[in-house]
């Protein structure tokens, strides 16, 4: 059964159990607060769920919590960091105060982050973006040992999960849309064999290519795959899989193969035309005013729900075996878990 | 029964006939080179079946065979084209040619042509960027009349099908997608009416929203609804579409329910940074590498087939219902009809 903790409670046990593992305290925060408005957004595979990876990420060396990225080619409109390891959370920070930098300088800018931890919900730095009141994209590929989405037709793992993003400032919320271009992404995956839940039809074949409902074929060995988005249209979000890698992993000048290389991110920021936030908001308003199929269902724009979740929510939930993890580590570092809500 | 022509007959055949309309000759062969190219390359949909439309666009004075897109706003990095209503292929080949300029001036920038006839095949404009060198990535947005793509879960029309298209360098061929971001073109949702096929399952539904395999659907009154790409993670598909309609019509300063707007194309180029090529060239031997689930399958890259398609076609095939509207418009100009091969 999931556990559920008051929000301010899963923050200050995320931050304590962080520096009892010696991560600076800026660090341990930002990637709290990240960690935990996923999963008050509603995106608990984007959540919680990643703060016990993360330190496993550290003890293995992958992230360093010390790390500072450093710019390593800049054209002006076109940046490159190096994340130096550091967490995703705060490699993305810096490539999106850069761009918007930039953005406001040159019209126009693109910042790509290589060698950074998991990045997270990528959405979370375009809307940044967007609460500035610029229009971006952003594109993030992940380190080949993730590469768990067969490519259309085909069966093994060839790209990542891929997401793109992207926020448009309007008058009130931004629109803010953040999806991967695989049918699911990986965490998804992830907590349903947490759960012991069927994964849906059509997102997973097994080693073999085959259909299969089960989320732990995706952990085999040989592994299963992830389709890739669209179904019967998957060239779609096969195509749409390689723009990001492209995008994330060429500009950086790394090869798709590299075994060493880790998360990437660019972001592209645009300062919009005169009068653009007011045509933004008359297009929400243009969706919003769609019909549902379902007149019982509401038509929402993307960030929409995220945003009545984050409104609505009292408690963060965390899954049994997030929990275990956490609670391992607790124990480990003397680290109080935090109280459960009934 | 679908004619079958030479390339070089249905090319003179289309410009002859545009000439006899009083479409000028460098417009005509432009349109032509245009179509008789998607023809070739496979896509129907965006080929000769065009051909008819564009003089009803003409008759109809939709589009000016005279026009001449004209330079409304310009920021170095970001410029906006008014179309002037000339044909979509010659507002985005004077958007690409300007977009490559700037690209090379600033290392990265992004041209809108609003008010264009159709734009037919738009993998066409990001195609001959990287031809050029070029990374290009391209969003098309469409009239209102052609709203016929449902929101994710509601009923009416409420987007255009909204093609995205990128295109890649590499040391061969570039890679080029172009796909829709509905789950089928409109314009396969009309060649499969022309020929009196069934539609794929759930690709449209009627105008109650339930789901159909008729084509003729979404032509009746009132008309049904193509469905956005994805199936069950159709708000991918819907969000895609959105992203086109802010890059697309919302850059170009226009009202998503602005029943006077016409097509926009959106063209974003950057100067790749060194070595990218060698490193777009591994990425797509990467994808080909991987393993078919059917062994009788070549796994290819976006743009693989148009190619492969292209190298081997000996004749363009024309439709029943689009050979009957071009025989008509010849027969009133006085324009013999070309040879019809066995």
């Amino acid at each position: 059964v999931n556990r559920r903790i008051a929000p301010e409670a899963a923050h200050a046990f995320v931050v304590r159990l962080y520096e009892a593992c010696r991560i600076p305290s800026a660090a341990a925060r930002a990637v709290a607060d990240h960690l935990v408005d996923a999963s008050l957004a509603g995106l608990p595979s984007h959540g919680i769920l990643r703060a016990p990876d993360y330190l496993d990420h550290v003890d293995a060396g992958l992230v360093d919590p010390h790390g500072e990225p450093v710019v390593v080619r800049d054209d002006g409109t076109r940046v490159l960091l190096d994340g130096a390891r550091t967490f995703g959370q705060l490699a993305a920070a810096r490539a999106a105060d850069l761009v918007a930098v930039r953005a406001r300088e040159h019209g126009l800018a693109l910042v790509t982050v290589a060698r950074a931890g998991h990045l997270g919900r990528i959405g979370a730095y375009v809307e940044q973006l967007a609460d500035d009141g610029l229009l971006a994209l952003a594109f993030c590929s992940v380190p080949t040992r993730y590469h768990n989405v067969a490519w259309y037709g085909t069966r093994e793992g060839c790209l990542g999960t891929n997401p793109i993003a992207y926020a448009v400032p309007t008058a009130a919320e931004p629109v803010v849309a953040d999806f991967s271009t695989s049918a699911v992404p990986e965490g998804r995956i992830r907590s349903l064999r947490n759960q012991a839940l069927a994964a849906p039809p059509d997102v997973l074949c097994d080693a073999d290519g085959r259909p299969t409902t089960d989320p732990a074929a995706l952990y085999a060995d040989p592994p299963g795959a992830i389709q890739p988005l669209g179904g019967a249209q998957g060239h779609k979000g096969s195509a749409l899989g390689l723009l990001v890698e492209v995008f994330g992993t060429l500009l950086a000048g790394e090869r798709v193969d590299d075994a060493e290389r880790e998360n990437n991110l660019t972001l592209l920021a645009l300062v919009p035309p005169p009068g653009f936030e007011a045509l933004a908001t008359g297009l929400v308003e243009h969706v919003r005013s769609a019909t549902p199929v379902d007149p019982t269902r509401r038509t929402m724009v993307p960030g929409e729900p995220e945003h009545r979740a984050r409104a609505a929510a009292t408690a963060v939930e965390i899954d049994p075996v997030t929990w275990d993890r956490l609670a391992a580590r607790a124990a480990a570092h003397g680290v109080a878990l935090p109280p459960v809500e009934a």
